[in-house]
């Protein structure tokens, strides 16, 4: 395994992510998948050490995507479950990780429905120092690195198989569209994708992508010396100027309660003016491809035709390389601890 | 391992089975039957490799049994699990099997409420040229092909332990008592045995015995040119001729479900007329064995008296070669996959 | 591993243990404490063997450990969950025991909410020479004999962290303060310690601390040559008299719905009389330390200013030293198989 400089212990936000830091995850995350090209996809990374998978919030597939990634490390995995635990009978968050990690964990995996839940649990990891990597899994509408990386580890290995770098996305334009104000997907992603050079347009109604938004992203505390790149943002109440000419378009999964929340009139609306069809395809490049991180609402968010196209969709690519991009962040953060 | 020729992707149904794909079945379980009678119990065959409990229909049971078989086979092993799944978040079935193929599942092992799910889950895998197998563990009222197959491993080796052919069964009488109507077991059952020459009798009351089913059995495709056996299958909507001179009985779970659907009076009076009892144990062969797939209702499919009999109950035996049957069929089609 | 004499198939209650069965756990929890501050913490002990946790009354943190336990022991592990079990079809608790006896289970490790399932259990399983062992993980009021294990454990490495013996416990003042009717925890280890020469005071409100409760002690079957230790055991209404001079104590966890069977006037006022602060903490011995067997209500049982001082609490060295503490457990009833 090519050993880069890393010293995160804890994967919480690409806020502050710097372009070194996602060239090691790319280099790391093509690493393991040409393990997982091989017939025994098993590695001993991780033997005898304990990854804990905390979901208070429930999730059958990136829980099963980071329990395989663990498993490939060879790592034993414990899952907590929210529904027959200790939460209902008065613990707090930080004490049902603080029994986890008496139990022994070394790494925790954290998905929780309010943002700042991994961050707190990482900060009490280290008050104690316990020396235990926290990975947010997914927090509120805040973030979810993980997911972001595996998109960026797709883009670029979409566009340069065998030598992602960054440097393929300087330029590139690509298109968010749909639930952006609710979605830890699109700011883990606006996050990296600026980052890395790339110009990108978050398309969605009004309701679900307030003006207010862009001054988030625009106080951005990236300001490295090597000279950060500037970030390039732009904000559409239209499908259509989002997507001319656009490389890439990843769109969000539309949670049905935004309906009864009355931000959105009807899913058969939504698709009418945000849906992506073959027709509006024809405004990209010729080139464009299609991301989605799932599960999807088959004619809501995209046609199921296009979902399907394999000259278009990278949505099964993202699953694939969600377990190469996992193995490899749990993989860096246990080399952190060794290092520590 | 014998190297039995064996050309299965998927194991959907039964009724297509040979005699030489049932046969290469009990000489493949014999063999893991001998390594589960080891202290360590398992192999290193699927060391690597991943197989998916996809389970959209809730078992305890099953699951574990397909678990364990995949473990002791040093398989990682997953597990779909639909409560807290994306499915409740508008995700077709289909989209879930791609998604765990992505992951990198190699078989498949899925159950589901309706019938036909696995079949258009593995065609749609042939479809992708995904070279994933997937094993039937119980669809609708279809069928249930594994717990078939432990039934005959169980017949055959209650006959001869340690030579179990499935000319052992030719001419043997099994009587097959219960709810037929909903029974994927029986229907599978139904398929094996008359396939390896027993005569089956089935036995219910006539709401969970509809003359039409006849029909449905007689249909069969089979006609090899080596002769198929002739399938030899009656209906009563008594007991007494069903188990008149039988050499085993297979008693069927009674649904408790099926007394709000008006199909049957009362579990007191199914059982005062459909139950076996000691009584009634009589009419068989002095040598007759009892089989049930459990979970049993004591008191109502079978007194609870000779549920405990080890001289003819072969219950327990049905759990333990439950492991071995699973760890042979993940093996065949593991292989299958090796040659293709 | 050391190789202490033991002959326990099955690990039910603390009752008739004896001094040297507590030096025994004692000194195999040490062994496997060092394992753990391995970089691998896995050993070979149970590889290829089946560890079953039966937990019909669910529970994370305790099947946690126990999974984890088994998984360092390189057991094979199944996991019975009650909410999608077939027992909601009507099987019966021994059923379902049996179906994982005969899928190949060497050790089970029981929860249940009624006290005596997992003798039952034991008691079917001698009966039919299964060769299984059953170790109880918590039973109704009755027994949690790990829990008190691992607290036995905690104690005596708190006063010798290289060199825990029994005997450090002699004279030690123990209180024991709470819910003392309902604990199972308590009632192990009242067993337990008063057997080791402690001298245990238990505090609770009359309600939750019956007169009746000492006589149930006091009929203690344990009456062995070599000298049975007196068993010293005192209780209290009021907290002052349990915490005057005391070296540790333990307290129990409150269940809410004490509340709503009006055997409580509210948490408020129940931590008011009886919850552990640091001027109650005065009255103690000046190197007093707390233990809870978790989860706990901060504020309630014990203010989070305690819970939380490294200097007093022992609470996170007890999960520690549960996951330890299970290893030798069934590490222990694995030997006894082998040599059965």
């Amino acid at each position: 395994m090519a050993e880069a400089a890393w010293n995160r212990h804890h994967i919480i936000s690409l806020e502050d992510f710097t372009p070194h830091d996602y060239e090691t995850v790319l280099k790391t995350t093509l690493s393991f998948r040409e393990v997982l090209s091989r017939r025994n996809k098993k590695v001993p990374t991780l033997q005898g050490r304990v990854v804990t998978n905390l979901f208070f919030e429930p999730s059958t597939r990136t829980r099963s995507s980071f329990e395989l990634a663990a498993k490939r490390l060879s790592a034993d995995t414990l899952n907590f479950s929210p529904s027959t635990s200790s939460l209902t009978k008065g613990e707090t968050i930080l004490d049902t990780a603080k029994t986890y990690l008496a139990m022994g964990t070394d790494l925790m995996v954290v998905r929780h429905s309010k943002a700042g839940v991994p961050a707190t649990i990482a900060q009490e990891m280290d008050r104690l120092k316990a020396g235990v990597g926290v990975l947010n899994a997914g927090d509120g509408q805040h973030e979810h690195p993980s997911q972001a990386l595996l998109d960026l580890f797709t883009l670029c290995t979409s566009l340069e198989s065998d030598t992602p770098t960054i440097d393929l996305l300087k330029g590139k334009k690509i298109a968010i569209v749909g639930d952006i104000l609710h979605s830890r997907v699109a700011r883990s992603n606006v996050w990296s994708l600026t980052a890395c050079g790339a110009e990108v347009h978050l398309a969605a109604p009004p309701t679900l992508l307030p003006k207010q938004l862009l001054a988030a992203f625009q106080n951005s505390p990236i300001e490295n010396g090597a000279g950060a790149p500037e970030r390039r943002l732009f904000l559409h109440w239209q499908l259509e100027p989002a997507l001319a000419g656009a490389d890439f378009i990843m769109a969000l999964r539309l949670q049905r309660e935004r309906m009864t929340q009355h931000l959105l009139p009807s899913l058969r609306e939504y698709h009418q003016r945000y849906g992506i069809t073959r027709d509006r395809i024809a405004r990209c490049q010729p080139t464009v491809k299609l991301l989605h991180p799932g599960p999807t609402n088959r004619g809501v968010e995209i046609t199921s035709d296009l979902m399907d196209d394999p000259e278009l969709s990278l949505v099964a690519k993202q699953v694939t390389n969600g377990v190469a991009t996992r193995m490899a962040l749990l993989y860096l953060m246990g080399q952190s601890q060794k290092s520590s």
